[in-house]
Order: structure tokens, then sequence, then C-alpha cells
């Protein structure tokens, strides 16, 4: 059930992505303007999984909704917020590369041969992306009610994807509860916005209210998930995950695993793991040590016990939901800690 | 009337504001994200003449509106957006005052005394009082049908700054057409943003929709809005402004003012002109060249003769008008070529 969802979904989200950006670009009788939309429109339809509106479009359908065609338009809004948080992500991490081409500040930058043009310019194109996520919904046939309700809940859902933000910003500067802290930043900035956020937006479009259990279901998912992704960062296929295998050491992230490691490794390897991390060119022997240091630690193993652990709980949460889509929660909790990439 | 508005809704403004912080800090148990929530506040608390949430409150009261209290909740949204907006322009201008206090970056940048979480923290930042914002309208108390369109609207009036934004970022490197660009710089970021759609706001949480003869009221008023505050920036009294006159020449800003000069100007001037602007610590003696120059090739007219002629015709757009409101509308459009801060 779930992979024919994310056979099927991806492509429709692309298609009503690329008349919106069509019908913008149109509208648009200034140059300066129709590029940024066009960098917008690039940016965004570069691809990546569509994890998100896929979601939302499950969600309603969970939720008893029927027309599929608006919830796909509505849900595509979710893209356009993805852009808007991944282009200013971009400029905080000084990121060259998104999806293997030049980052929105980079293009511009190289547009303009100047460094703090790109940059500002990329601040704004984000912020667009953001008032074309709230177009998106509005453009979808739902009632004027429903739609209301949708947009208060994702701009809540970007809330607190920004709190999760400056956690993750100000995480170097943490002295002590380093896992409670970084559970929190997987909350905001993964489960709640990847997962239940989008469950939610398609249940409150189908007219819905009540998430309770959906959302305890999608927390739980959504901190696995997160834990997964680090896990694939150190230990995953770099043709699999279509990114170096070290990028995550060279971006000195303070993973679950990391701080296990540093919690538990003897002087000497802590001090070796930590001139690792955050430097550049990062060997293939730098990046077994680390593999080593992790399974040796047991870091590896509680890790992969705490996603275990969640998804199991996930599972147990809709034990009792007695519909068809059920079937897509179960596969969709086990896809997340058995995914190569 | 319109002094009447001024004198009575900003303090209620601020009152709801330091209220919504107050709930939102109470609610916050974590505190980096309680930090930034209180950096926020407090920098829009700072003042300023709370003209958009006048302004809004004033359209719906235009357009029969009755429930006070109820607006004046949703008119301090436009606050937040207020901020969301100068937060980012403070960091792409690279400013260190605002309102005469450091700016948010500033602030972060001295918390941490790092300068690149400084601009990091205030990107975010920008964008959680850009969620408040649609939170603030969402706790008013009106037909959800009537805040949807708010938000909506609203979402399209950022949009819109957010074209003029751009525009203004890549003024520099515009070769021909340069009133031209200016003035649509001037009806995105000011007219749309600052006059019309906060009195189409009001309006529309008054239950009403057709526009059009405030539209073309309000772009008209709001361009001569700015092209006044451009001679205020030239030909104004420090003390009234709060800010330094030459700090527009410092800023290097291509005013209409500036334009003209540089159009109809001789060489010699011309070339005296370019050395000033954008140049620091300007002197007495620069800024009374600038202004002579100004007077002497007519510039500093154009930009006067320019604005009450926008005056006029918006007065002219409104005399069929038949409410006691139009007073305030007649009053304001005089107000806003013959203030002097």
């Amino acid at each position: 059930m779930m992979n024919q969802y994310f056979e099927e979904y991806p492509k429709e989200v692309e298609k009503v992505l690329s008349n919106f950006f069509k019908m913008k670009r149109d509208n648009c009788k200034n140059k300066n303007i129709r590029d940024v939309i066009e960098k917008i429109e690039e940016y965004t339809l570069r691809g990546g999984k569509r994890i998100r509106p896929v979601l939302m479009i499950f969600g309603y359908k969970l939720y008893g909704g029927k027309n599929t065609e608006e919830i796909i338009k509505a849900s595509v809004s979710l893209e356009l917020v993805q852009s808007y948080l991944l282009i200013h992500d971009d400029i905080i991490d000084e990121s060259l590369l998104r999806r293997g081409k030049p980052t929105i500040h980079r293009i511009f930058e190289n547009e303009y041969n100047n460094q703090k043009i790109g940059a500002d310019l990329a601040i704004i194109a984000g912020d667009l992306a953001d008032s074309y996520a709230i177009e998106l919904i509005n453009r979808s046939d739902f009632e004027d009610q429903l739609k209301y309700k949708a947009i208060v809940k994702l701009s809540e859902i970007i809330e607190y994807t920004g709190y999760g933000q400056v956690l993750d910003i100000l995480s170097p500067y943490q002295t002590d509860n380093f896992e409670e802290n970084l559970l929190l930043i997987h909350k905001y900035k993964t489960a709640k916005y990847t997962i239940e956020g989008p469950l939610i937006l398609g249940g409150l479009l189908a007219g819905k209210s009540d998430f309770e259990m959906i959302s305890k279901y999608a927390i739980d998912v959504g901190i696995a998930f997160q834990l997964q992704d680090d896990i694939l960062g150190l230990f995953g296929d770099e043709k699999a995950l279509g990114k170096p295998v070290t990028s995550d050491l060279e971006e000195g992230k303070k993973t679950l695993l990391i701080i296990k490691i540093l919690e538990r490794a003897n002087k000497e390897e802590r001090d070796k793991i930590l001139r690792i991390l955050g430097s550049k060119n990062i060997s293939m022997e730098d990046l077994q040590y680390v593999r080593t240091i992790a399974v040796k630690t047991g870091s590896l193993k509680y890790s992969q016990d705490m996603s275990e652990k969640l998804i199991a709980d996930a599972i147990t949460t809709i034990k009792d939901l007695n519909v068809p889509e059920k079937e897509f929660l179960i596969e969709f909790a086990n896809y997340v800690i058995s995914r190569k990439f």
C-alpha cells in the first residue's frame, strides 16, 4: 500500500508544482522578479522523495477524504514550505550544494558575482516560498473553513520547526542534557514537521479535528526517522544515499551516535573523534575509525534499540485502528528503520 | 478624527502585544527558545507609530465593522509582520541599530560572541515572528471564513513586499528606467504593504470584498508617503526624525531625489554627489551640498510635485464617498505630505 502511494503521488505533486510555477512566471512582468521565481521553481523541482505531500495525501484518505485531485493540489504547499526552510537552512549552514546542485544563495552569488547579494536574495526567496505555500492551499478547492484550519496548523508547524532550528543552532553551546536536547530537536525539526504535521493537515482537510492517536504514532515514527537518518549518515552506502557518507562528520553533526560515543569512549578515542568531527576531507580510515568506536561502545546499538522501541510503540499505538489504511501506517513505520537511504 | 485614532489605538495595540508575548513566554519551557521569544518581544515593543495596525482598525470601521476589541487584537498581527520583515531587513542591510537599540542579529552576536550565530538566529527569529502574525489573527474572535480571507491576503501582502525587496536589492544593477523601477519598489514595499494592505485587511474582517476605490486611493497615498520619507531623509530635522539626517546618504539610497539629481546635475556636481553617496561620516558641508544641488536642479520640486499630485489624485478618488470616515482619509492623505517625521 505504501509503495503505491510513493509510486503514484510524487509525479502528480510535481505536475501541480510545474503548473503553479508556470502560472506565477506567466503572471510576472518584471524580469528581476521572474528570475527569482524561476530559481525557486528549479530548486523545488530538483526532486526529493516528496514524503510530506504524500503523507498529507495519505492523512486525508486515512480520515475518509475522497477528493484526491484537490488534496494533491493542497499537499504541494508542503514542498514550498520545504523550499522555504531549506533555502534558509542552506544560508545558515553555508552549504554549497543541495540535491547535487548549487544552493540558491550560491546561484545568486554567481549570477551577481557578489556573496552578500547572494545571501540577501536567498533570504527573500525563502520568504517568497512561504507565501507560495499558503497560496497553494488557497488554490485547492476545499471549503474556506477547512483551508483556514489547515493554514493555521501549517503556520504552527513552521513555528515549531523554527524552535527546533534555534535549539540546533545553539547546540554547540549545550553543556549538559545533550541527549534530551537532541531528542527535542528531532521532535520539532523532524517528527512534527515531516510526519505529524502532514498527517494532521490531511486530516484537517478531510474535516476531522481529533488527532491524538495519530499524533502519538507520528512523533515516535518521526524521531525514529531522524535516528535512522543519522545512522545512515555514518553507516550508509554512499551510492544509495546520493551524498558522501563522510558529510555528516565533516559538518560536525552531534548525532545521538556521536553523543553516545563521546559519553562512552575512553579519553584517547574521544580526543581522536573530536579531532575528526568538523574537519574537512575526512579519510576512509577516519570514517572507519568512527564506525568501529560506534560499534565498540554500543552507541550504534543504543541508537538502533531506541529506534526499534519507538517503532514498536508507534505500532502499538495504532493497534486498535480498524481501517484499510492501517496497513500503510505499519509499513511506513517499518520502512523508517529498515530503509537504506 | 485621524489624531484620535493615532492617540487611542497604539496604546491598545501595545497592550495586546504585551499580553501575547507574556502568554508565549509562559507557555515555553525551554530556556533557549524563551530567550528568542523575549528578543522578538523587546524588538516589537520598542515603539514606532503602529501605523499599520491603526490603518487596519480604521479600514475595519470604514467598512462598517463594530467589534473594536477584536479588530485591535487582529491588527496586532501587522506589528509581527513588521518585525519579521525588519529583522530580515536588518540582516540584509547589516544595520547595527533599529529604533535606537541594537538590531536582533547584533544582540545575538554579542550574546554568543559569534557573528555567524547572530545572523542565523536572526533569520529564524524573523521567521518565527511571521508565524506569530498568523497566530494573532487566529486568536481574534472573527468568523473563520473572514479570518481565512485575511490570512490569505496577508500572505499576498508579504509576497509583494518580497518582490519589492528583490527589486531594491538589485537596484544597484539597474542600468535604465531608474524612476520607473523605484516607483515600483515604492508601490510594493510601501504603498501595498503599509497603506493598501492594512486598509483591505480591516475591510475583509468587516465582511467586505470590493476594495477597488480604497486600493487606488491607498497606492497613491502610499507612494507619496515614501517620497515624503525620502524628502525628510535629506531635508528633515534630525531631532524630529530621531535619526541622523545623513543616514540615507550614508546608506547610498537611490531615492527619487538622488535619481533626478544624477540625471540633471552637471558632470562635476554628479561626480561629487556620487563620491558622497555611500561614504561614511558624511559632513554637514556634504549634506548641505546635496541639498543645494537638489534644489538647484529642481529635483526637490520634482519629488514634491509628484507627491502633491498623488495626494490630489487620492482625494479625488474618494470624493463621492459618503461616510464620516471620509474625513480620516482626507486628513491622512494631507498628513502624509505635510508631516515632519
